[in-house]
C-alpha cells in the first residue's frame, strides 16, 4: 500500500491560518507526504454536505490517501477523534458521520479512537484539533504509523441520516445535497431510481417546488438546450441535478440545501 | 524535454469536488506530475477571461508544462476535445478556442483530437470532461505519452476573438478584458500602442466611459498617486489597466468585462 | 538545514494569474522547491492582518521554511524589499513590516536589502515585485541561494505598530486584530492577560462594544454554550476571541478589523 496522499476537506475556508498550520504540522511530521486539497469550502458546519463531496470524489484518489476531513461543529466537547481504515484508504476526522458514509462505501475494516500521545502536536487547544490531533495522525499515517497504536477500536461510530429519495406513483420525491459554484442543484435521486420509475432521456417531466411546478427536459448535458434554459441531467456524482445552461438554478428556483424537490412524469 | 508540471486553469469554483477530482485522477495516472491552480474562479463560462489570464502568465512556467484548461460551456455537445504541442508547452481543453491564443503565441507545433480510449478515465460522463477526458490526457502526456497517440490532427482549430484596440487621431478605443480581485481594470490597450499615440509617463490622459470624462495620471505605479485617488499604469500583463490606489476601480466607474473605454490625449 | 519549503501569504486574491505566476517563477528557478499557500485572502493593503495570520502559524513550519509575503501598497515606490534570516527561517518581503513580527519572534539574525540582480525574473513591471522580486528571491534561498549575496544589510527594517492591550481596574481594553472566515472575532488581548486580571473559564465576562454591553461566557470551545448563543474563548492563537457557536460573531456584533472592544469582570 502507498502511504503518501493526504486529501484535506474541511468547512474552514482559505482566509486564515487553518488549513496552512495543518499542512505545515503535516510536512514536519512526514515530509514526504503529497497533500490534495479536496475543497475548505464545505457549507460551515454541515456534515452532510461534507458527506456529499467526499462521497463524490474519494474513489478517483490513488490507494492508500489519507482523507483528513475536519468539519467539526463539536470541536472541544466529548465527541471522539477517529481513525478508520477501510479497504483502499485510511480517514481520519471526528466521530461524527463525516467520513462514515464514504468510507463504508469504500468498505471498513476498522474505526480506532485517537488516543496516543505520540500522535498529538505540540501545540494543543481546545478548538483546533484539525492542527493538534487530525492533522498530525494523518502525517503519521501517510508515513506508515502503525494502524493499531492509533488507540482502541470504537464499535459504534456515529452515523449521520443522509437524504434519501422516496418512489411515488408517478414519479419520485427527493431533497438537496449540494448547490455546486455555478448553482447546480444536487439531489438526493440517483440514476436508478429514474430508471426505475421510467424517466429516460429526452422525456419532458414536471418538476415540483413548494407546489409550483416546471416542465423540464431531462437531457445528457447544458448545452442539449438553450442558453439560459432549464435542464435536468445525471451529474457526474451520479445524481439527478437540476440546472440552468450558463446560469444559476439555485437562484433561479430559489433552493437551498435539504429544500424537497418532487419529480413527477408527465401527463 | 521536462514534462510533469501540470497547470490547471477552470471556471470551477473552489467549493466542489470538480477540481480534486481531476487532481485525484492525475495522482493515479502519473504520481510524479506536479500540480500547479492557475485559478478556478474565472468568470463562469468565459473563454475570453481564460484567455487572458493563461496569456499573462504561460510563459513564466517551466518548458514541457502541460496546461490543463478546462472553461466548457459546450460540455456534452459536439465540441471537441484536443490537445496541442506548441514549442514549449503541451495544453490540453475543450476546443472552444480557450487555450489558443496563449499556445499561439508560444508557436503551435500541432492539435490533435483525443480520441484515444486508452486515455480516458474509468468514470463516465456526459458533463465533466475535466475529470473524464481533460485531466487523464493532460496526466499522461506529463508522464512521457506519446502525442501522435493521442488522435487524429485538427486541422482548423476554434478560435476566439479578442478584443483589440483603435487607434484614433487623439487616442485609443479599447475594451475591459479583465477585472481583478483588487478591482483593477485591464483594458485591450497595450503599452506598445500607447507608445505608438503618444502617451508617456507623467501625463495627465482624458479616460472617457460611457461618455463621461475622467482626468486620470499615467503613471508606473500605484503608489505616485494619493491613496484612494485614481491611475492609469501598464499593468503586469503589458496591458493598459485602470486602478486607484488601495480602491476598487470597477466599483468606482462601473466597468464590467467587454465595457469600452476611451483613451483621449489631453488638450 | 532543509531549505525546499516555500510558504506564501498575500492579499492578491484567487481569481488571478497573480500567484499562479509566482509559482511558476518559483518552479523555473528551484524545481524542487514544494509550495504551500498560507493564504492569498488577508485584507487587501492590511499588512497587520498578514502580521497577525503569519505569526499564529510560523512555527507550526519546518526549519528552513522560506516564507514569500506580498502584501504591499507601496509596489513601485522607494519601499524597499528585503530577506531576513531569522533563527529557523528565511522572510521574503517588502519593508513595510509585514514579516517583521513573525520573524523577530524566531529571532532575527540578519535584514538584507534584495539588490542583486541576478535574483531578478527576466520580466520587469513597476506593480507586481511578487512575481519579479521576491518569488525569485525566495526560490533561489529555497535552493541554496547564499544569504550574503542577496544584497546589503539593512539596519533598520519598517516596524509596524500591533495593537496591543492595555489593563484596566476592572478589565482589559483590546482591539479586532482578525475576523476569521467563521466570523470569529480575535482580539489583541493573550491567554496570559487574561489570566493577569484573574478571567477563568467558567466566569461570565461583560464585553463592551461601542458602549454596549453584554454577559458572555468565558469557556474552552464553542460546543460548551447552546447553538448560536455567544461565548467567549482563547483562540488557537492564544488570543482571546468573541464567537457565536454555530454562528457569525462579527456580523451579529458588528465588529471590524481595528475596533475597540473592553472586556470587563462582573459585578
Amino acid at each position: 500500500m502507498l502511504m503518501s496522499l493526504i486529501a484535506i476537506l474541511t468547512d474552514f475556508g482559505e482566509r486564515d491560518f487553518y488549513v496552512a498550520a495543518m499542512k505545515a504540522v503535516i510536512k514536519n511530521i512526514c515530509p514526504s507526504a503529497e497533500i490534495i486539497d479536496i475543497t475548505h469550502q464545505v457549507r460551515k458546519w454541515s456534515i452532510l454536505d461534507a458527506a456529499y463531496i467526499l462521497s463524490c470524489c474519494y474513489d478517483d484518489f490513488p490507494k492508500g490517501t489519507v482523507f483528513l476531513v475536519v468539519v467539526d461543529p463539536g470541536v472541544g466537547t466529548k465527541r471522539l477523534p477517529i481513525a478508520i481504515k477501510s479497504r483502499n484508504y485510511y480517514w481520519v476526522a471526528p466521530d461524527n458521520g463525516v467520513a462514515f458514509t464514504a468510507a463504508q462505501r469504500d468498505g471498513i475494516l476498522e474505526t480506532r479512537i485517537i488516543e496516543n500521545e505520540k500522535l498529538f502536536w505540540r501545540k494543543k487547544s481546545f478548538t483546533f484539533h484539525g492542527r493538534d490531533i487530525f492533522a498530525p495522525t494523518a502525517a503519521h499515517l501517510a508515513c506508515g504509523f502503525d494502524f493499531e497504536q492509533i488507540g482502541n477500536v470504537l464499535k459504534n461510530p456515529v452515523l449521520v441520516k443522509e437524504h434519501g429519495a422516496k418512489i411515488l406513483e408517478n414519479g419520485l420525491v427527493g431533497y438537496v445535497v449540494h448547490i455546486d459554484d455555478f448553482g447546480n442543484v444536487a439531489l438526493s435521486i440517483t440514476d436508478k431510481q429514474l430508471s426505475e420509475v421510467g424517466i429516460r432521456y429526452g422525456d419532458t417531466v414536471v418538476v415540483e417546488i413548494r407546489e409550483k411546478k416546471f416542465n423540464i427536459p431531462f437531457v445528457q448535458s447544458f448545452g442539449k438546450v438553450r442558453k439560459e434554459s432549464p435542464l435536468l441531467l445525471v451529474n457526474s456524482c451520479g445524481k439527478l441535478e437540476i440546472a440552468i445552461n450558463q446560469g444559476n438554478a439555485a437562484e433561479v428556483f430559489s433552493l437551498s440545501l435539504g429544500d424537497k424537490v418532487k419529480i413527477l412524469k408527465k401527463g
